[in-house]
């Protein structure tokens, strides 16, 4: 028996692809359309209005119909109320609870559209009724584990309401909307250069940046550039590994006196003993920050951030040694860690770590500004998969990258 | 002073996502549109109509503009007929001559539109007047070698029309409609099904398929796999270099005396001077037919493709050893060759090979459906960004791929 | 003031490449060699003997050079006894003290060389005077993590035999010695054959395998192929993430009543909200053994495990999302637990995951055979560079690879 | 029945590795060794002399034997003259010729072992009994092609004794003695100011220095600063292709006047009708040299090589668009031009090219130092394995690269 809902979109849903991927979605999955009204916006100011009816063959087809609709922007004609559940235990959701996307979205509760705080994709989506400071209803999202028992979570699709990113109105520079493709072709140095404007342009508006880092970026001599730009205040976060910090720190512990590492080009394997031993030192120490008080730690990107009170995490990975003291070992707390970091964050720039830079992708919202770079394609691809709508992916050497950056960055300081 | 130009588009335009195109196109480009007509198809098999005014601030940004509509299917409101221009010496075009796409074209002569032949990019494109059977016109494209004094050659873009293919009705299958991303991750043994059957389903219709092919394919054991499917006459067309060749008919002359080369798994390099040897007993025998007819070669994919007349291009390169005499060297004969393969093919398999894939990629109408495998991402990213509409890119191990293609394409014969 | 040191060495010295390393490593660091001794092997089967004096113009390159040639076996002519220090309190180690390789060890205690238990490279080697059953030394590695105040810490390298891996007298098949490089031009399908037919043998003579295996699998669709191989008993321990076990679960538990996911072509993303579902299932089931007692979970590779109680561990990390009650979410309790099935393992096939199979990598010793098979070169060359001396290693489609190893290696069984 | 034969090896056989691999491939073969006598060098300065008897069970084992162990430059302990055959026909070389390796080679003849002139690997070794001013013989390497009815040309290996690199005494610097491994870690700026030393050592000492350079170069925005370094005198050879060319070119024409391709970040599709335009004026103005005269062409890379006179090759490929006029189209014709730059070039300097690299590496001498830089791994390091002794490869962004390269070698100029 055919069974048919009608949706509603609007917006720039032409220009920003959104009707290509509806109906695309209505093909690929079997069903059928009815476009009831279509008001193309006139100019590139004006939005467009679309009602269409989509049939299918069954109710499990047009469900799924119904799904990439609304993860494309479609609301019901008439839209229902949210419908909640409580959660039945801790860390327990309803069947069919409602999975979060990245986009900023909206719950119809008690008759209004309330926007969902701490946007986020694969979480909960939980209505306190009474949460807000006016007694008010509010809406956030909530990883599984963090759901409480009694939570009362978002069910099916009805009454939510999501909005995915537009394609701004001007050209946008070097972030593009979401462009797939990743050129390793793109003249580098101007691509740079648009970093670095928009990195002065974030702060210069109060905003903040976090840095997420990978060893690579000390083993390819890029440290001393990278805490250049922290020290000249450039950083407000930096999220990374033990690995990271641990090659930082030795640069400065063994780095100058044995005066071998850097300058010659002896193979990483060989110097780590320095590495341990590294480590080591911090233990004794009694952490990274004890060991910058002491003076053991005199110089690099771990040391300016303790002395400009950056907000760092170094999460832990089975594949560290040690670890250091200050290495959060639970996968979780350091996640609900990089989660603070990332809600915060106006502009993020990811280098070189696949590990991290996924972990903080999957706490930002679609609207963050995002850029990644890597000198294997592979990684770059995977991250602007993940969905920011406003991303510039570079395939390139860390090693010379930073200094570049850095250097556009902060001569326009002098 | 602000020039205006007033276009029309029409087909699915919404969901083949020429419409995103076209306004994102005049947004990054600086100019500004005033949609004066919007029907949209009521369902998925009625077309839409558009009728656009574009403008712009200067006549510069407007023919910018003006082109990238064009190359999206675009049609000034009121069209002139096309521009032709007499070349003024063989290999000479006229200035702003007309560079191909690779998408159906049809140019407005004589008062009606007629379809260009041998469609391919970046080619002048050439009107004869008088060339048809019954005297009327022909238009045809040329590569910039072959125009030769007193062609009409098109200029600008007035009075030519593209086609860029559509989104299929149908889903498609495993052929994609011109997406961007290639993922490692999918289930490639489905994946090689939907390929067999398509393989399988071109034959049946009369088809022609052409295969393209690199030395990896013979280094990696498949050389056996591929030289079934010709037996079994499902390849029409061969184009490969020297270097697969000449693996092959090592394999041939000495893979099987010897016994070790692909059993044991000695390094490649070690047994190079079976390579040397080789091509020089097939220069010895005067060719690879008559060191087949000899019986110096008994087996593998160069001994099928002489058994069974397969169209077989072999284009040389400047890193070649030898080469064999049947290698083309000359690159604008052998383009022209691969051309000539290329223009007949309804489906191509590309397996392991960048040069040559590209080669015939710049041949191929973007109506081809076209299989591209590697084992390197940037490689079929590299191929499927070249614009095929029906395109499917697999980044899998083409020793175990060709196999298990032949394996599910020979089994419905049995 | 020129400073020199006599050292010797045994073995297969020239063909196992101990001596190109040693006085490569001398001339490297800027010392000078005098050869006071060397009786070459006259056969195969014969060991070499080295005493040589090398020497130095600084104390601190003289103590470079010999840690190098200490790191490949060297000895000093008159070896002291280990040098023993008391660790200052937990997790402290004492200054220089000794950071282990992953090859075989032993210390000169008591006047006599004992050899060192639990072989891993870069931890401290602690010795207990009276630790075995009969009241004699015993020597262990311990991780840095888990050394104990008062515990005995080798300090710098005097009384510490290292012994590097030499080359097999016979060729050694498919596992290489030592050899650097990775080629994916090598045929395939033999190399299959050769890891299965080793995979056999080792479980013939009561063996332990380990399987590290990333998500890749299950999307690449050989999770069937996997899970036959535990189900006959193949695989000893499984060590994993939370992304690979929720994968194989979601196949499990939604693949098949969909029955969309791996027989169509979809993008994993579009499905993802099974996956958190999924996470939610078995949370709500109280874990995976509850969730297989229970018939929620009836197939795949977790399923198997729980049926043959294979050995599993599944790490944390902070790209989960969940995570699974099952996953150990604390970073060095993870790597506690692969440790414990690193040390029983005599073959290791890593499938697909950098992080997990760099862990594992990271507490093996260099004698343990290991096949690496991952689609992206840089993974596979990062893995065998961490040093096994018999070690595999192919760039290849895990989706092809793991259904043709398990065919070879069951096809026997029949 | 066992067969033997006794072989001499001298030099820095150990060190150098050469010891290792004939051990090795005697064991690998299934052969068994007898050392009759092995001297090895007191220091570092001092040579190595080892005499061992090879035996193998069949004379097919024993002669595959002595030909890796020829490879490796043993020579026969009583060696006869090389063995001359005169080829039958033009291009074709007697059966069992003898293929040349990269490596210096001598040959024996009349009694004395005179040097083999244009050392390259995989060509004929052919002997002109009076070539020489004085009457002498004369021995050089032919390739098949250029053979020519009744050369005399080696077979076997008779008489033929090879000088693969010796380790070099001192360490080296970055030009490291063949290390298999390339390290995207290794820190870069430090690597690239070696490469800018010996840029300007090589050019101090009157030495050539040849730049193989792909279209990646102009793509990265590098253009400018190659374009530098060629008219600051650095480069005496360009190798490209018509594709390089052509890029570099329509900066120069289309670059300026249109003032976007390079500051923008469009894509470079889109701005390809400017390329096939470049080639059609070049036509036009009858090659690149005319356009630079009549003003056409007024900066850029092929500018600056038409202003210095640098001898500059480009080689035509299958995937030419156009080509130019001065593009040489055969590929036997492109490999000789190829062929005459690389055996006069010191130092070799490969950029994001795999085609030409691979061309102009198959006709170097084992001791030409190479560098190679490319962002993608693979492509480094089938560079480096096809057998430079002296080779330093980067994986890292050329757009970056060459700047940088270029700002260390010419700021030693002001």
């Amino acid at each position: 028996m055919t069974r048919s809902r009608t949706v509603e979109l609007e917006g720039h849903i032409i220009d920003s692809g959104t009707m290509q991927r509806c109906f695309g979605a209505v093909m690929d999955l079997g069903g059928s359309f009815d476009v009831e009204q279509f008001d193309v916006g006139k100019h590139e100011t004006e939005e467009s209005y679309c009602r269409l009816t989509v049939s299918a063959d069954d109710a499990e087809t047009l469900r799924a119909i119904l799904h990439e609709l609304h993860q494309n922007g479609a609301v019901l004609e008439d839209p229902s109320a949210v419908d909640l559940v409580a959660a039945p235990a801790d860390k327990v959701v309803p069947p069919d609870f409602y999975s979060t996307t990245n986009h900023p979205t909206e719950v119809l509760y008690d008759g209004e559209w309330i926007d969902v705080e701490r946007i986020e994709m694969d979480c909960a989506l939980v209505v306190d009724p009474d949460g807000s400071e006016d007694g008010s209803a509010r809406a956030y999202t909530k990883t599984l584990n963090a759901v409480e028992e009694g939570d009362l979570v978002a069910t099916d699709e009805s009454g939510i309401r999501v909005n995915p990113p537009e394609r701004p109105r001007s050209g946008g520079g070097a972030f593009g909307f979401m462009q797939g493709g990743v050129s390793a072709e793109r003249p580098s140095e101007s691509t740079i250069r648009e970093v670095a404007a928009e990195l002065r342009a974030v702060k210069e508006d109060g905003g903040n940046v976090m840095v997420v880092a990978g060893p690579a970026v000390i083993h390819s001599g890029a440290g001393d550039a990278l805490a250049d730009l922290v020290a000249a205040g450039y950083v407000d976060a930096l999220s990374a590994g033990n690995g990271f910090a641990t090659h930082d720190l030795e640069r400065s512990i063994y780095g100058t006196s044995l005066g071998m590492n850097v300058e010659t080009l002896e193979h990483p394997r060989k110097g780590h003993k320095h590495h341990i031993w590294t480590i080591s030192e911090i233990i004794r120490a009694g952490g990274i920050e004890a060991a910058v008080e002491d003076g053991i730690v005199s110089e690099g990107v771990m040391y300016e951030c303790v002395r400009n009170d950056v907000d760092t995490v170094l999460a832990g990975s089975i594949r560290d040694d040690g670890p250091l003291p200050d290495t959060i070992t639970d996968a979780v707390e350091a996640q609900d860690a990089i989660r603070g970091q990332a809600h915060e964050a106006d502009l993020v720039i990811m280098l070189a770590t696949l590990l991290h830079s996924v972990a903080v992708g999957n706490c930002l919202p679609s609207t963050t500004k995002t850029v990644c770079v890597d000198i294997n394609p592979a990684t770059v691809t995977q991250l602007l998969d993940r969905g920011s709508a406003q991303a510039i992916g570079m395939v390139t050497d860390i090693g010379t990258f930073v200094p570049t950056l850095a250097e556009f960055v902060l001569e326009g300081d002098e």
